[in-house]
């Protein structure tokens, strides 16, 4: 299997419900540096798992919906927790988004898996990975 | 597939048996930056992988017990060699029983792979990764 | 120059106010890893710059204080931005107070100089450097 | 399964074809700092993954052979594009080959797969990972 | 002082003269990681060492006026090795023509020094510091 | 002012005497990830502040007198404690003896400061820094 990465970041507010997460209830914020890594088992035909310039652009386009933005505001994620795992898997769902629409080029329809990681801290960190629809076709 | 990672170090004492060693045959030591990643299909009701608050205080309490020690006195390890993929399965072992005796909460019993990987160096590092007895339940 | 560095970090909620800062002008937030760095001209008796546990110990105060909050709620703060750099500037301030309140140990007050950085992302960080009170004795 | 990697470096000129490519059609470099992961289901009987000195041996030996050099004078590479998750597969064969030859030791026979990341920025990096034909025994 | 310190990064092919350089006399190529501190005693009305914003985009300019190509070709550079230490200057001077000319805002007019950084490797960087005209006004 | 830095690591055990060392006192150990930044204000005639070749063999001769040891034996460190910091400065004198032996090459010679840090962790690290003989000539 190949697999490419990009990295960028966002830098949120948020706040958590629920006893487990104590002093977390309250507002507080938090950098994610993102790292998106898509994956195939052959190179396309520029030997390329993807084009990285599309693939940063779409990343970007992701990040800069959630950056310097307070994620409680969010209609869509009313209800939920939006913890760092919960965040990996926004950008997993919305990059698979982005993949099906073509933003990342024909040859990303190549692409059968697909991991996210959110770094929040030089000691913590969460990843969702899982297939991308294409890999079902 | 969600994943949550916590991140400690352990500084110990050891030395090797074995011509294959060469030099490591002698008492030296290392740090050991130690990252434990849980992993399961779905997060759980607060969308969370784990707590990372028991999971960080249960790294903590294995990382511990190794320590500012010499690994060369530890019983347990008698006959072997205590090399850093050794040690990463010592550690999973470890988190393996913290999760099934429940002091990473209740929740964490819905974790169905784990991975530990210790950095012995910049430019060296070993893990084990295998699934829990939860996942075979 | 002896140099010791202990690292922590903070995550925070906060919001800027001057069009200079765009976007940032909403409420959002970081996570700020933070470097202490402690430094003497000469080792005391023990071969040390700083008691590393109790340097950790007061870095942690320090940061416990504003981790997962609002700064946009902190007095001292009214009318200020609570950018990187100003922020540097804060944790140097009050890591002073600490070593001349004698929580660092009586052989902190050897220390002449201290640095503080705090990382808020991959691509950008802050720091504060100066001179500690007990070098001008 | 258990895993053991390490790292080098290799510092490579290269150009690429193919209008996706845009600016980088040019002739330009990279610095890849390239890790390999080896990885077994059990220990060998020195409760190793493999000889960690043949493996860094190996894996210099390979790098010894692209850095400092225009990857576009390699005949072997003609009419391909040396992209990073290209020259990640070049690595892997390289060093498949190297464990059947016997350069990693007999107990590197043992291994079943194998994983190569080359990172070409802060914000950049592939990989190519596989079983190993010993596990196909 | 205060500092504020931004990355981005240039993928450069290139060649040395003189027989110190060995095989690196060869055509071969680095992805040059570069950093950037900007530093002053005092904060402006802002609380901010510089436009975080214009900080990034200038850096941007200059990094992009030498990625994707051959140093080898840029006449500025010509009976010179581009060294790592030697292009930490080139982008020093430029990021100080840059300040000069408004580029990093009026504020940035009150910065006094700066210091370039450029990674080479995971083994090896190097850099430049020094004071800034507007320092000697 | 212009610097180069080399990386390189030795992994140690040793044991601490006194009380503020509480449980370091007990034999255990460390990876030390050594960086020496050599500086020098202008280049020499090839545009180097030192050629990197010499200089990181000097460094693995210097951390090779100590890498897979006891500190705890060597004659040399007798009653003190080889704390980071302590050894920060011992790798400092050994660099120096180097450079005045000739052994970074006569360009060395025009090396005016240095810099040592020794990584002992993800969360702690020390240096020594200085100026060099040769700068008082």
């Amino acid at each position: 299997m190949y697999r490419l990465s990009v990295r960028d970041h966002m830098m949120i507010a948020h706040s958590f419900h629920g006893e487990v997460f104590g002093p977390a209830q309250r507002l507080h914020g938090a950098t994610y540096v993102v790292d998106v890594a898509f994956a195939r088992p052959v190179l396309d035909d520029d030997d390329l798992v993807v084009d990285i310039g599309l693939a940063s652009d779409a990343l970007k386009a992701i990040t800069g919906d959630f950056t310097l933005s307070n994620l409680d505001d969010v209609a869509a994620f009313r209800g939920r927790n939006t913890t760092t795992e919960f965040m990996a898997r926004v950008v997993f769902d919305r990059m698979a988004d982005a993949i099906v629409a073509g933003r990342l080029g024909e040859g990303a329809k190549g692409l059968t898996e697909m991991a996210v990681t959110l770094y929040e801290s030089h000691i913590a960190w969460a990843s969702y990975e899982g297939r991308l629809p294409a890999a079902n076709g």
